[in-house]
């Protein structure tokens, strides 16, 4: 750590002076005071890119969910735990230069939250309506006022990753998508490694499977150097 | 811990020789392969009551879900994931001497687990079907055969605590339940402090508030003073 903040300190890195938001971790969607839903997410990749764009000396804005992981050193951290609090976070955040769209947002949650906690009924089962959260990628990469120039999406996948990945990034209208695959085999999530497809309009490059510290590493490097071309 | 492993080995206490099996932690029931339901518990409580029932010099089988705190020193550890899986453990476990139900067990599962990430539908919304888990606390209260002496439940309750907890008590079939508010208000689902009602045949004893630590050896204390006086 302390290596880590002289590095910070000394840094006058190819992102000195750029505005970075990123979103890490799981959202928790609450069903009742003792109940909710969550995404598997450690936090660990979206912290490894906070703290790698960090050490290109960029200003990062770290909203994250409930992570298994510490945030990073150096970085503002807003804490959340719902899709609707991290989304208000990332507007209050913005405008940024960048956005990386790490966390694991819950697409829905329960309709209406129990303000108690919900009894067995007769038949033993709950019934649970659902309403759609808000779309935070698609929201961001839509604005006509103070969208990012560079807006990063992630999309998590367990079939045909590619194509649900391309498809993802032209519907929601970002930049750049990092697709993977989290099928139970890869042991990804969780797990300390990561095997990325980068999506953009130029097409897919497909990176070697590697640490997630690597991983961060060689996104913070394209972000400069795209951030740095503009 | 280098005097807490020392104490341990010098413990002559009045539960050495005693075999008892504490739940703990929240259960996951997944969704898909991304998603899961969760119970709001730390598995601070469970822990520390599986060290002070060890202090005693019981020998404990902890059975823990994905609990925030790391387990204790000295006892045997099984982690498990569902309540189906804390289930085959509890009862793989016996027979025990007195068996404490400190995990927060979700009530019910998603009836049909999804291999695959389930992807938004036109209309953007799933349709989950639920269906009921197993009930520990009741099927381990009701053994014919193998019960442990002592059967001792938990009541997480956010409204009516003390009448929900005798219910629950009478309905499982359980010897003691320690009853506690979980309201929002209290700050007690996450936090170190606990108050706890603990209701018997004889009764409720209602404990001020205090540490989790001290309400985890007070119940030590009554465990050793109950299985003592057999």
């Amino acid at each position: 750590e302390i290596v880590e903040a002289v590095q910070n300190a000394l840094s006058d890195g190819p992102l000195k002076g750029k505005r970075i938001v990123v979103t890490s971790g799981p959202t928790h969607e609450p069903i009742d005071p003792v109940r909710y839903i969550a995404n598997r997410s450690s936090g660990a990749q979206g912290t490894a890119i906070a703290s790698a764009l960090r050490a290109l000396g960029a200003d990062v804005v770290f909203v994250t969910g409930p992570a298994d992981v510490p945030p990073p050193q150096g970085v503002e951290v807003i804490k959340v735990e719902t899709a609707r609090e991290m989304r208000q976070a990332v507007l209050d955040a913005l405008p940024a230069d960048a956005g990386v769209f790490a966390a694991a947002v819950a697409d829905w949650r329960v309709a209406t939250e129990a303000t108690s906690k919900i009894k067995k009924t007769k038949d033993g089962l709950p019934t649970l309506e659902f309403a759609e959260n808000p779309d935070i990628l698609a929201e961001v990469s839509q604005m006509t006022k103070d969208r990012p120039p560079l807006v990063v999406g992630f999309a998590a996948e367990t079939d045909d990753v590619i194509a649900n990945a391309t498809a993802k990034r032209a519907r929601k209208g970002c930049d750049w998508i990092v697709a993977n695959d989290v099928s139970p085999a890869t042991g990804i999530m969780g797990g300390s490694e990561n095997a990325v497809t980068l999506i953009s309009a130029d097409g897919s490059e497909a990176w070697p499977r590697m640490g997630k510290d690597a991983v961060a590493r060689q996104l913070a490097d394209h972000i400069a150097a795209h951030l740095g071309a503009d």
